[in-house]
């Protein structure tokens, strides 16, 4: 039987220490074929470079049986890139993104690179996960993270998803006790509270920092938060249809525009 | 009674046709203040400015009668900034962004700068509204569009929208025929089908173009495309919960994942 063909990418960029863990994860699945920012690009959303070129170079810093190519492009545009140039004709059988070097949980979702990689992967109808850590420490350990990462792709390679989804999967920080297992998630209600740090720079032109706060308005049990505080992986199904269906009926009957 | 305060914003910064015409169309409704990319930002979807400083300079491009700064972060940066830095204790009545120069239906909403900072303004629960025009010609015609911005402007500013809610109007081009009417859509089914044009530098190092052509698979008369085919104004309701909420009883009763 042919092994199945796994393509990775992430946004903190193709040196960082969650894709290399991500790779030797993929490796004991499949053929992997990586593409990958060549520097880091966490809070890119799902940016797309138009009207700028765009790099694809060869790298061999996975070693000699993994394709890879750094790009200069968003997370967004490496998978876009590795479709059509690097493996044409050749369909992947899973799509993953990551291990993010922190959380995309909640409305992180929308500001995240790393799910980027996988909301395009699933655009393009192919199996995708997006995987990340919610540890921001410098130091920040993911050993504790990699048979669950292992497990969830087998999953998805055994059972596929329903076409056009994708998951966004998040594991807690190392902790003393083991992770307690899974949990389906929604996305959970919540927000980030900016604050912008002022300050001059050596000509005395100001500029800005931002810094933030993450607020969690979410009482439920049922959401990705919860599931990360109480030490499960949360794992929560997304699509790409942003409308907001039960509205539509609403302004039907309650607006009237006339010119 | 106070004038309605509407912040304005856009992704092709700060001096495109788009914003100034939308700026003319809010000073009919209300105090404006702006703030705006100070370079084009198009296709930057929702990525924020994360370990890079941000600029936020006053300029008097609208007149005196205008507060208004271009800043160098992206649309989301701006909204974000806009609350914290500029309008401070004082909360917006409406959220404008636009008028983009080029489609935002369908797919197109995930990549648009445009609607990243509508659906920021969402995300902080304020009523807003992302314009686009189905118009790619570098000369497009924004004229047949404005009587539209302002009635749609106004109905949100008179009855409200639901909290978490965003409205994605797009316009179609100026054609002979009037605008025939609003409608109320769904998101289309479709995407771009991506191509990428290999150059090489003076140096002899490989660079690429993206382009693409839009590929439309849905034959529904109640989505975005559809309208905009057909000569009618569209306006999708937004939210911003990515969670397919239909797969998650499927995901807990096949999937077994245990370690």
């Amino acid at each position: 039987m042919q092994r199945p063909l796994i393509l990775v990418s992430n946004d903190d960029g193709v040196t960082s220490k969650g894709i290399r863990h991500l790779v030797e994860c993929m490796k004991e699945l499949g053929e992997v074929v990586v593409v990958a920012p060549n520097s880091p690009q966490s809070g890119m959303g799902h940016a797309i470079t138009i009207g700028n070129t765009l790099r694809l170079d060869k790298t061999d810093i996975f070693g000699e049986d993994v394709t890879a190519y750094e790009s200069s492009g968003t997370p967004a545009d490496c998978v876009k890139l590795a479709k059509h140039h690097v493996l044409k004709d050749r369909t992947p059988d899973l799509i993953v993104s990551g291990i993010n070097h922190g959380s995309n949980t909640s409305i992180s979702v929308l500001y995240s690179g790393t799910m980027s990689a996988a909301i395009e992967g699933a655009i393009e109808g192919y199996p995708s996960i997006g995987f990340s850590l919610c540890d921001y420490a410098q130091d920040a350990e993911f050993v504790h993270a990699l048979d669950y990462v292992k497990a969830i792709a087998k999953q998805v390679l055994d059972k596929g998803l329903p076409k056009h989804t994708t998951l966004n999967v998040n594991f807690p920080p190392k902790r003393n006790e083991q992770i307690k297992g899974v949990k389906i998630c929604r996305q959970a209600r919540a927000k980030w509270e900016e604050e912008f740090d002022q300050r001059f720079d050596p000509n005395g032109r100001r500029y800005f920092w931002m810094a933030g706060n993450f607020v969690n308005f979410d009482k439920g049990e049922d959401n990705d938060e919860w599931a990360i505080a109480n030490n499960y992986v949360s794992i929560v199904p997304c699509q790409f249809d942003l409308t907001a269906h039960h509205t539509i009926s609403m302004l039907n009957d309650e607006w009237d525009i006339k010119i």
